[in-house]
Protein backbone atom coordinates (compact mmCIF):
# COMPACT_ATOMS: atom_id res chain seq x y z
CA UNK A 1 0.00 0.00 0.00
CA UNK A 2 1.07 3.19 -1.28
CA UNK A 3 1.26 5.57 2.28
CA UNK A 4 0.55 9.25 2.65
CA UNK A 5 3.76 10.49 2.80
CA UNK A 6 4.63 8.53 -0.62
CA UNK A 7 1.51 9.76 -2.28
CA UNK A 8 2.54 13.18 -1.51
CA UNK A 9 6.12 12.71 -2.51
CA UNK A 10 4.80 10.83 -5.48
CA UNK A 11 1.85 13.90 -6.60
CA UNK A 12 4.85 16.87 -5.70
CA UNK A 13 7.04 14.93 -8.19
CA UNK A 14 5.16 16.06 -11.31
CA UNK A 15 6.32 19.98 -10.32
CA UNK A 16 9.49 21.07 -11.78
CA UNK A 17 10.68 22.83 -7.86
CA UNK A 18 10.03 19.59 -6.14
CA UNK A 19 11.71 17.27 -8.93
CA UNK A 20 15.14 19.99 -8.41
CA UNK A 21 14.33 20.09 -4.25
CA UNK A 22 14.06 16.10 -4.67
CA UNK A 23 16.54 15.50 -6.82
CA UNK A 24 14.23 12.60 -8.02
CA UNK A 25 11.59 11.92 -11.02
CA UNK A 26 8.97 9.99 -12.22
CA UNK A 27 8.62 7.21 -14.68
CA UNK A 28 5.31 5.69 -15.11
CA UNK A 29 4.22 2.65 -16.95
CA UNK A 30 5.13 -0.50 -17.96
CA UNK A 31 7.22 0.45 -21.47
CA UNK A 32 9.42 3.46 -19.42
CA UNK A 33 9.85 1.36 -16.46
CA UNK A 34 11.17 -1.92 -18.18
CA UNK A 35 13.73 0.23 -20.21
CA UNK A 36 14.95 1.81 -16.60
CA UNK A 37 15.34 -1.22 -15.30
CA UNK A 38 18.13 -1.94 -17.50
CA UNK A 39 19.74 1.92 -17.76
CA UNK A 40 22.42 3.40 -15.45
CA UNK A 41 19.83 5.49 -13.61
CA UNK A 42 19.80 4.72 -9.90
CA UNK A 43 16.14 3.62 -9.06
CA UNK A 44 15.04 4.75 -5.68
CA UNK A 45 11.43 3.22 -5.36
CA UNK A 46 9.13 1.51 -7.09
CA UNK A 47 5.33 1.13 -6.84
CA UNK A 48 4.12 -1.78 -8.72
CA UNK A 49 0.97 -4.06 -8.76
CA UNK A 50 1.77 -7.66 -7.86
CA UNK A 51 2.11 -8.77 -11.09
CA UNK A 52 4.61 -6.33 -12.73
CA UNK A 53 6.66 -6.93 -9.25
CA UNK A 54 6.88 -10.48 -10.21
CA UNK A 55 7.36 -10.35 -13.35
CA UNK A 56 10.75 -8.05 -12.54
CA UNK A 57 11.87 -9.76 -9.66
CA UNK A 58 14.43 -11.66 -11.63
CA UNK A 59 16.47 -8.87 -12.19
CA UNK A 60 16.20 -7.01 -9.09
CA UNK A 61 18.11 -7.98 -5.62
CA UNK A 62 16.32 -9.50 -2.87
CA UNK A 63 17.30 -6.14 -0.94
CA UNK A 64 16.06 -3.75 -3.71
CA UNK A 65 13.15 -6.18 -3.97
CA UNK A 66 12.30 -5.84 0.36
CA UNK A 67 13.52 -2.56 0.61
CA UNK A 68 12.55 -0.61 -2.41
CA UNK A 69 9.70 -1.67 -3.47
CA UNK A 70 6.12 -1.35 -2.30
CA UNK A 71 2.81 -3.33 -3.99
CA UNK A 72 -0.51 -1.34 -4.70
CA UNK A 73 -3.26 -1.86 -6.28
CA UNK A 74 -3.87 -0.10 -9.71
CA UNK A 75 -6.59 1.97 -8.17
CA UNK A 76 -4.04 3.45 -6.15
CA UNK A 77 -1.52 3.31 -8.75
CA UNK A 78 -3.76 5.32 -11.06
CA UNK A 79 -4.63 7.86 -8.36
CA UNK A 80 -1.19 8.31 -7.03
CA UNK A 81 0.24 9.22 -11.01
CA UNK A 82 0.39 12.09 -12.89
CA UNK A 83 -0.43 10.83 -16.45
CA UNK A 84 -4.00 10.25 -18.23
CA UNK A 85 -3.18 6.48 -18.47
CA UNK A 86 -4.05 3.34 -15.93
CA UNK A 87 -0.63 2.54 -14.18
CA UNK A 88 0.75 -0.60 -13.45
CA UNK A 89 4.18 0.47 -12.34
CA UNK A 90 5.34 3.94 -11.05
CA UNK A 91 9.04 4.49 -10.26
CA UNK A 92 10.90 7.11 -8.66
CA UNK A 93 14.68 7.87 -9.85
CA UNK A 94 17.34 10.04 -9.19
CA UNK A 95 17.86 13.25 -11.52
CA UNK A 96 21.47 13.28 -13.25
CA UNK A 97 22.93 16.04 -14.28
CA UNK A 98 25.00 15.77 -17.62
CA UNK A 99 27.41 18.57 -19.05
CA UNK A 100 27.16 18.87 -22.70
CA UNK A 101 29.56 16.67 -24.60
CA UNK A 102 32.23 16.53 -26.74
CA UNK A 103 31.60 15.92 -30.24
CA UNK A 104 32.67 12.63 -31.32
CA UNK A 105 33.79 11.71 -35.48
CA UNK A 106 30.74 10.77 -37.60
CA UNK A 107 28.50 11.84 -34.69
CA UNK A 108 25.21 14.37 -34.91
CA UNK A 109 24.06 15.92 -32.23
CA UNK A 110 20.71 17.45 -31.91
CA UNK A 111 20.51 21.05 -30.37
CA UNK A 112 16.56 22.06 -29.28
CA UNK A 113 15.89 25.96 -29.00
CA UNK A 114 13.08 26.50 -27.44
CA UNK A 115 10.88 23.48 -27.54
CA UNK A 116 8.74 24.25 -24.55
CA UNK A 117 6.18 21.71 -25.53
CA UNK A 118 6.35 18.33 -23.28
CA UNK A 119 4.91 15.98 -25.61
CA UNK A 120 7.15 17.45 -28.56
CA UNK A 121 10.51 17.39 -26.17
CA UNK A 122 9.78 13.35 -25.49
CA UNK A 123 8.63 12.52 -29.06
CA UNK A 124 11.83 13.98 -30.36
CA UNK A 125 13.84 12.15 -27.96
CA UNK A 126 12.07 9.03 -28.97
CA UNK A 127 13.03 9.78 -33.03
CA UNK A 128 16.67 11.08 -31.78
CA UNK A 129 17.02 7.57 -30.21
CA UNK A 130 15.65 5.32 -33.20
CA UNK A 131 18.38 7.51 -35.59
CA UNK A 132 21.27 6.60 -32.76
CA UNK A 133 21.42 10.09 -31.80
CA UNK A 134 23.27 9.78 -28.47
CA UNK A 135 22.86 13.53 -27.23
CA UNK A 136 20.81 16.41 -27.19
CA UNK A 137 21.58 19.90 -26.08
CA UNK A 138 18.97 22.04 -25.40
CA UNK A 139 17.94 25.88 -24.45
CA UNK A 140 17.16 26.81 -20.87
CA UNK A 141 13.42 27.69 -21.64
CA UNK A 142 13.22 24.15 -23.60
CA UNK A 143 10.81 21.96 -21.33
CA UNK A 144 12.62 20.45 -18.59
CA UNK A 145 13.63 16.58 -19.84
CA UNK A 146 11.98 15.69 -16.08
CA UNK A 147 8.87 16.18 -16.80
CA UNK A 148 6.75 13.60 -16.41
CA UNK A 149 5.27 14.08 -19.70
CA UNK A 150 8.18 14.14 -21.60
CA UNK A 151 9.31 11.13 -20.03
CA UNK A 152 6.36 9.36 -20.93
CA UNK A 153 7.00 10.30 -24.74
CA UNK A 154 9.93 9.09 -24.92
CA UNK A 155 8.68 5.46 -24.68
CA UNK A 156 12.04 4.49 -22.88
CA UNK A 157 14.40 6.44 -25.01
CA UNK A 158 15.18 8.62 -21.82
CA UNK A 159 17.55 6.20 -20.58
CA UNK A 160 19.50 5.75 -24.18
CA UNK A 161 20.18 9.44 -25.24
CA UNK A 162 21.70 11.64 -22.99
CA UNK A 163 19.93 15.53 -22.33
CA UNK A 164 22.03 18.75 -21.44
CA UNK A 165 20.73 22.23 -20.89
CA UNK A 166 23.19 24.68 -21.51
CA UNK A 167 22.70 28.34 -22.99
CA UNK A 168 23.33 27.36 -26.60
CA UNK A 169 25.24 30.19 -28.04
CA UNK A 170 28.23 29.67 -25.55
CA UNK A 171 27.86 25.87 -26.73
CA UNK A 172 27.67 26.61 -29.84
CA UNK A 173 30.51 29.46 -30.43
CA UNK A 174 33.09 27.18 -29.06
CA UNK A 175 32.17 24.13 -31.90
CA UNK A 176 34.13 22.93 -35.03
CA UNK A 177 31.69 20.85 -36.90
CA UNK A 178 29.16 22.27 -39.47
CA UNK A 179 26.06 23.71 -37.56
CA UNK A 180 22.70 23.30 -39.69
CA UNK A 181 19.19 24.74 -38.75
CA UNK A 182 15.79 24.28 -39.62
CA UNK A 183 14.20 26.73 -41.42
CA UNK A 184 11.25 27.57 -43.55
CA UNK A 185 13.11 29.33 -46.25
CA UNK A 186 16.90 27.20 -46.61
CA UNK A 187 18.59 24.40 -48.48
CA UNK A 188 15.95 21.93 -49.80
CA UNK A 189 17.37 18.94 -47.62
CA UNK A 190 16.36 16.23 -50.43
CA UNK A 191 19.30 17.99 -53.06
CA UNK A 192 22.35 19.05 -50.76
CA UNK A 193 24.72 16.80 -49.45
CA UNK A 194 24.50 16.62 -45.67
CA UNK A 195 27.87 16.08 -43.53
CA UNK A 196 27.57 12.98 -41.38
CA UNK A 197 29.29 15.07 -37.90
CA UNK A 198 27.33 17.97 -37.83
CA UNK A 199 25.47 19.64 -35.13
CA UNK A 200 21.27 20.33 -36.11
CA UNK A 201 19.29 22.73 -34.37
CA UNK A 202 15.55 22.93 -34.47
CA UNK A 203 13.90 25.89 -33.03
CA UNK A 204 10.07 26.22 -31.15
CA UNK A 205 7.24 25.17 -33.84
CA UNK A 206 5.84 29.03 -32.88
CA UNK A 207 9.04 30.93 -33.25
CA UNK A 208 11.45 29.14 -34.71
CA UNK A 209 14.96 29.29 -33.73
CA UNK A 210 16.01 32.50 -31.81
CA UNK A 211 18.01 35.30 -33.22
CA UNK A 212 20.82 34.69 -31.32
CA UNK A 213 21.35 31.33 -32.20
CA UNK A 214 20.82 31.81 -35.59
CA UNK A 215 23.62 33.70 -35.73
CA UNK A 216 25.57 30.65 -35.54
CA UNK A 217 23.95 28.46 -38.15
CA UNK A 218 26.21 27.51 -41.50
CA UNK A 219 23.92 25.99 -43.36
CA UNK A 220 19.80 26.94 -43.30
CA UNK A 221 17.99 23.79 -44.29
CA UNK A 222 14.29 23.02 -45.09
CA UNK A 223 11.89 20.03 -45.58
CA UNK A 224 10.38 20.43 -48.88
CA UNK A 225 6.74 21.29 -49.53
CA UNK A 226 4.84 19.86 -51.73
CA UNK A 227 1.06 20.79 -50.56
CA UNK A 228 -0.39 23.79 -48.92
CA UNK A 229 0.42 22.86 -45.21
CA UNK A 230 2.16 26.19 -43.59
CA UNK A 231 4.28 24.08 -41.44
CA UNK A 232 5.09 20.74 -39.87
CA UNK A 233 5.56 20.11 -36.34
CA UNK A 234 9.24 20.62 -34.78
CA UNK A 235 8.98 16.64 -33.77
CA UNK A 236 7.96 15.59 -37.13
CA UNK A 237 10.66 17.94 -38.75
CA UNK A 238 13.06 16.29 -36.91
CA UNK A 239 12.74 12.99 -37.25
CA UNK A 240 12.28 13.66 -41.31
CA UNK A 241 15.56 15.32 -40.90
CA UNK A 242 17.48 12.76 -39.11
CA UNK A 243 15.89 10.91 -41.39
CA UNK A 244 17.64 12.69 -44.18
CA UNK A 245 20.82 13.14 -42.52
CA UNK A 246 20.92 9.03 -42.16
CA UNK A 247 20.50 7.98 -45.73
CA UNK A 248 23.42 9.58 -47.04
CA UNK B 1 -24.12 35.35 -26.22
CA UNK B 2 -24.42 31.78 -26.81
CA UNK B 3 -27.35 30.58 -25.91
CA UNK B 4 -28.75 27.75 -23.82
CA UNK B 5 -29.43 25.05 -26.63
CA UNK B 6 -26.58 26.42 -28.53
CA UNK B 7 -24.39 25.63 -26.16
CA UNK B 8 -26.15 22.32 -25.78
CA UNK B 9 -25.70 21.71 -29.11
CA UNK B 10 -21.98 22.66 -29.48
CA UNK B 11 -21.05 20.04 -26.64
CA UNK B 12 -23.00 17.50 -28.06
CA UNK B 13 -21.04 17.86 -31.11
CA UNK B 14 -17.88 16.37 -28.82
CA UNK B 15 -19.82 12.60 -29.47
CA UNK B 16 -19.67 10.77 -32.59
CA UNK B 17 -23.48 9.85 -32.46
CA UNK B 18 -24.45 13.58 -31.98
CA UNK B 19 -22.52 14.43 -34.85
CA UNK B 20 -23.63 11.51 -37.24
CA UNK B 21 -27.35 12.60 -35.93
CA UNK B 22 -26.96 16.34 -36.55
CA UNK B 23 -24.90 16.23 -39.87
CA UNK B 24 -22.21 18.71 -38.36
CA UNK B 25 -19.15 18.95 -36.53
CA UNK B 26 -17.10 21.37 -35.09
CA UNK B 27 -14.21 23.45 -35.90
CA UNK B 28 -12.14 25.16 -32.75
CA UNK B 29 -9.18 27.47 -32.98
CA UNK B 30 -8.26 30.45 -35.15
CA UNK B 31 -5.94 28.47 -37.09
CA UNK B 32 -8.37 25.48 -38.41
CA UNK B 33 -11.47 28.43 -38.17
CA UNK B 34 -9.46 30.44 -40.93
CA UNK B 35 -8.89 27.61 -43.25
CA UNK B 36 -12.34 26.63 -42.97
CA UNK B 37 -13.44 30.41 -44.11
CA UNK B 38 -11.47 29.36 -47.73
CA UNK B 39 -12.82 25.96 -48.19
CA UNK B 40 -15.62 24.31 -49.85
CA UNK B 41 -17.07 22.98 -46.13
CA UNK B 42 -20.99 24.39 -45.63
CA UNK B 43 -20.52 26.47 -42.11
CA UNK B 44 -23.74 26.24 -39.94
CA UNK B 45 -22.39 28.92 -37.37
CA UNK B 46 -19.82 30.94 -36.39
CA UNK B 47 -19.33 31.71 -32.71
CA UNK B 48 -16.81 34.42 -31.96
CA UNK B 49 -15.01 36.82 -30.39
CA UNK B 50 -16.33 40.69 -31.52
CA UNK B 51 -12.56 41.10 -32.47
CA UNK B 52 -12.70 37.58 -34.70
CA UNK B 53 -15.54 38.63 -36.28
CA UNK B 54 -14.14 41.63 -37.37
CA UNK B 55 -11.22 39.97 -39.00
CA UNK B 56 -13.33 37.75 -40.94
CA UNK B 57 -16.18 40.49 -41.81
CA UNK B 58 -14.55 41.26 -45.02
CA UNK B 59 -15.07 37.56 -46.34
CA UNK B 60 -18.37 36.83 -45.21
CA UNK B 61 -21.67 38.28 -46.96
CA UNK B 62 -23.47 40.93 -44.64
CA UNK B 63 -26.61 37.93 -44.51
CA UNK B 64 -23.84 35.64 -43.09
CA UNK B 65 -22.84 37.84 -40.87
CA UNK B 66 -26.78 38.34 -39.71
CA UNK B 67 -27.71 35.70 -39.56
CA UNK B 68 -24.81 33.06 -39.01
CA UNK B 69 -22.56 34.77 -36.40
CA UNK B 70 -22.92 35.16 -32.61
CA UNK B 71 -20.72 37.27 -30.54
CA UNK B 72 -19.02 35.39 -27.11
CA UNK B 73 -16.78 36.12 -24.86
CA UNK B 74 -13.54 34.02 -24.87
CA UNK B 75 -14.81 32.60 -20.96
CA UNK B 76 -17.98 31.83 -23.20
CA UNK B 77 -16.13 29.94 -26.04
CA UNK B 78 -13.55 28.28 -23.64
CA UNK B 79 -16.76 27.09 -21.32
CA UNK B 80 -18.49 25.60 -24.29
CA UNK B 81 -15.44 24.47 -26.47
CA UNK B 82 -14.61 21.08 -26.46
CA UNK B 83 -10.59 21.46 -26.22
CA UNK B 84 -8.41 22.24 -23.76
CA UNK B 85 -7.11 25.57 -25.12
CA UNK B 86 -8.71 29.15 -24.94
CA UNK B 87 -10.46 29.73 -28.22
CA UNK B 88 -11.71 32.62 -29.79
CA UNK B 89 -13.86 31.45 -32.26
CA UNK B 90 -15.87 27.78 -32.75
CA UNK B 91 -17.65 26.87 -36.20
CA UNK B 92 -20.38 24.45 -36.43
CA UNK B 93 -20.07 22.98 -40.70
CA UNK B 94 -21.63 20.31 -42.12
CA UNK B 95 -20.41 16.95 -42.66
CA UNK B 96 -19.58 15.86 -46.11
CA UNK B 97 -19.15 12.14 -46.74
CA UNK B 98 -16.59 11.22 -49.13
CA UNK B 99 -16.64 8.00 -51.17
CA UNK B 100 -13.30 6.52 -51.75
CA UNK B 101 -11.63 8.16 -55.17
CA UNK B 102 -9.94 6.70 -58.34
CA UNK B 103 -5.89 6.88 -58.22
CA UNK B 104 -4.72 9.18 -60.29
CA UNK B 105 -1.50 8.95 -62.43
CA UNK B 106 1.20 10.26 -60.54
CA UNK B 107 -0.68 9.50 -57.16
CA UNK B 108 0.14 8.86 -53.72
CA UNK B 109 -2.75 7.90 -51.80
CA UNK B 110 -2.70 7.41 -47.85
CA UNK B 111 -4.47 3.98 -46.26
CA UNK B 112 -4.86 4.23 -42.60
CA UNK B 113 -5.56 0.58 -41.39
CA UNK B 114 -7.09 0.75 -37.42
CA UNK B 115 -5.34 4.18 -36.94
CA UNK B 116 -8.01 4.93 -33.36
CA UNK B 117 -5.84 7.63 -31.93
CA UNK B 118 -7.17 11.08 -32.52
CA UNK B 119 -4.14 13.06 -32.03
CA UNK B 120 -2.33 11.02 -34.15
CA UNK B 121 -4.58 10.86 -37.32
CA UNK B 122 -4.91 14.44 -37.17
CA UNK B 123 -1.07 14.87 -37.46
CA UNK B 124 -1.17 12.46 -40.50
CA UNK B 125 -3.55 14.61 -42.18
CA UNK B 126 -1.23 17.46 -41.77
CA UNK B 127 1.54 15.72 -42.53
CA UNK B 128 0.22 14.44 -45.67
CA UNK B 129 -1.43 17.78 -46.72
CA UNK B 130 2.57 18.73 -46.57
CA UNK B 131 3.39 16.23 -49.18
CA UNK B 132 0.99 17.19 -51.36
CA UNK B 133 -1.24 14.00 -50.36
CA UNK B 134 -5.17 14.38 -51.63
CA UNK B 135 -6.99 11.47 -50.53
CA UNK B 136 -6.69 9.20 -47.46
CA UNK B 137 -8.89 6.15 -47.07
CA UNK B 138 -9.42 5.09 -43.78
CA UNK B 139 -10.75 1.49 -42.17
CA UNK B 140 -14.28 1.73 -40.05
CA UNK B 141 -11.91 1.71 -37.31
CA UNK B 142 -9.73 4.49 -37.47
CA UNK B 143 -10.68 7.90 -35.11
CA UNK B 144 -13.63 9.32 -36.37
CA UNK B 145 -12.47 12.59 -39.08
CA UNK B 146 -14.81 14.64 -37.43
CA UNK B 147 -13.78 14.39 -33.89
CA UNK B 148 -12.88 17.71 -32.44
CA UNK B 149 -9.18 16.62 -31.50
CA UNK B 150 -8.55 15.30 -35.03
CA UNK B 151 -9.96 18.14 -36.85
CA UNK B 152 -7.74 20.78 -34.19
CA UNK B 153 -4.45 18.45 -34.77
CA UNK B 154 -4.79 18.67 -38.54
CA UNK B 155 -3.86 22.58 -38.37
CA UNK B 156 -6.37 23.37 -41.20
CA UNK B 157 -5.26 20.64 -43.56
CA UNK B 158 -8.41 18.89 -42.93
CA UNK B 159 -10.18 21.66 -45.68
CA UNK B 160 -7.18 19.79 -48.15
CA UNK B 161 -7.38 16.22 -47.93
CA UNK B 162 -10.35 14.24 -48.55
CA UNK B 163 -11.13 11.57 -46.13
CA UNK B 164 -12.85 8.32 -47.51
CA UNK B 165 -13.80 5.58 -44.96
CA UNK B 166 -14.36 1.92 -46.34
CA UNK B 167 -13.15 -1.45 -45.92
CA UNK B 168 -9.88 -1.32 -46.94
CA UNK B 169 -10.03 -5.04 -48.22
CA UNK B 170 -13.00 -4.34 -50.90
CA UNK B 171 -11.00 -1.25 -51.81
CA UNK B 172 -7.72 -2.54 -52.45
CA UNK B 173 -9.03 -6.10 -53.92
CA UNK B 174 -10.25 -3.54 -56.74
CA UNK B 175 -6.66 -1.56 -57.46
CA UNK B 176 -4.02 -2.09 -60.11
CA UNK B 177 -1.45 0.57 -58.60
CA UNK B 178 1.34 -0.82 -56.53
CA UNK B 179 0.70 -1.11 -52.73
CA UNK B 180 3.72 -0.48 -50.19
CA UNK B 181 2.78 -0.94 -47.01
CA UNK B 182 5.20 -0.09 -43.49
CA UNK B 183 6.19 -3.07 -41.64
CA UNK B 184 9.36 -3.16 -38.94
CA UNK B 185 10.10 -6.78 -41.14
CA UNK B 186 10.65 -5.03 -45.08
CA UNK B 187 12.71 -3.35 -47.45
CA UNK B 188 14.64 -0.19 -46.03
CA UNK B 189 13.18 2.69 -47.76
CA UNK B 190 16.75 4.15 -48.02
CA UNK B 191 17.46 1.73 -50.60
CA UNK B 192 14.37 1.18 -52.99
CA UNK B 193 12.87 2.64 -55.77
CA UNK B 194 9.62 3.94 -54.80
CA UNK B 195 7.22 3.97 -57.39
CA UNK B 196 5.20 7.32 -58.42
CA UNK B 197 1.84 5.82 -58.30
CA UNK B 198 1.17 4.29 -55.43
CA UNK B 199 -0.87 3.26 -51.79
CA UNK B 200 1.01 3.73 -48.96
CA UNK B 201 -0.80 1.45 -45.72
CA UNK B 202 0.17 2.73 -42.17
CA UNK B 203 -1.27 0.40 -39.34
CA UNK B 204 -1.53 1.29 -35.85
CA UNK B 205 1.35 1.53 -33.77
CA UNK B 206 0.12 -1.21 -31.65
CA UNK B 207 -0.99 -3.77 -34.33
CA UNK B 208 0.51 -2.93 -37.16
CA UNK B 209 -1.17 -3.72 -40.67
CA UNK B 210 -4.22 -5.90 -39.97
CA UNK B 211 -3.79 -9.99 -41.49
CA UNK B 212 -6.77 -9.21 -44.31
CA UNK B 213 -5.40 -6.17 -45.19
CA UNK B 214 -1.86 -7.47 -45.10
CA UNK B 215 -2.59 -10.02 -47.92
CA UNK B 216 -3.33 -7.45 -50.77
CA UNK B 217 0.76 -5.37 -49.81
CA UNK B 218 3.22 -5.94 -52.86
CA UNK B 219 5.81 -4.32 -51.14
CA UNK B 220 6.66 -4.44 -47.39
CA UNK B 221 8.73 -1.22 -46.22
CA UNK B 222 10.38 -0.48 -43.44
CA UNK B 223 12.38 2.75 -42.03
CA UNK B 224 15.36 1.46 -41.25
CA UNK B 225 17.15 2.08 -37.67
CA UNK B 226 19.90 3.15 -36.71
CA UNK B 227 19.41 3.39 -32.87
CA UNK B 228 17.56 0.88 -30.14
CA UNK B 229 13.91 2.36 -30.06
CA UNK B 230 11.85 -0.54 -30.53
CA UNK B 231 9.39 1.61 -32.92
CA UNK B 232 7.95 5.06 -33.97
CA UNK B 233 4.72 6.57 -33.48
CA UNK B 234 2.77 5.97 -36.84
CA UNK B 235 2.25 9.59 -37.31
CA UNK B 236 6.43 10.12 -37.29
CA UNK B 237 6.53 6.95 -39.29
CA UNK B 238 3.68 8.58 -42.28
CA UNK B 239 5.77 11.53 -42.60
CA UNK B 240 9.56 9.86 -42.83
CA UNK B 241 7.53 7.58 -45.29
CA UNK B 242 5.92 10.18 -47.52
CA UNK B 243 9.09 12.10 -47.42
CA UNK B 244 10.80 9.35 -48.91
CA UNK B 245 8.41 9.03 -51.53
CA UNK B 246 8.41 12.43 -52.52
CA UNK B 247 12.47 12.74 -52.91
CA UNK B 248 12.44 9.92 -55.85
Amino acid sequence: MITKNQFKLIRSLDQKKHRKKQGFFLIQGQKNVDQLLHSNFTIQHIFATPQYIDKIGSILTAQFLNKMTTEATAQELTKAGTLNANNSVIAIAEIKVTPPPNITENELVLVLDQVGDPGNFGTIIRVADWYGIKHIICSPDCADFYNPKVIAATMGAFTRVSISMTELTHYLKKQKEPIYGAFLQGKNIHKIQLSQSAFIVMGSESHGISAPVSKFINTKITIPNFGRAESLNVAMATGIILDNFKRT
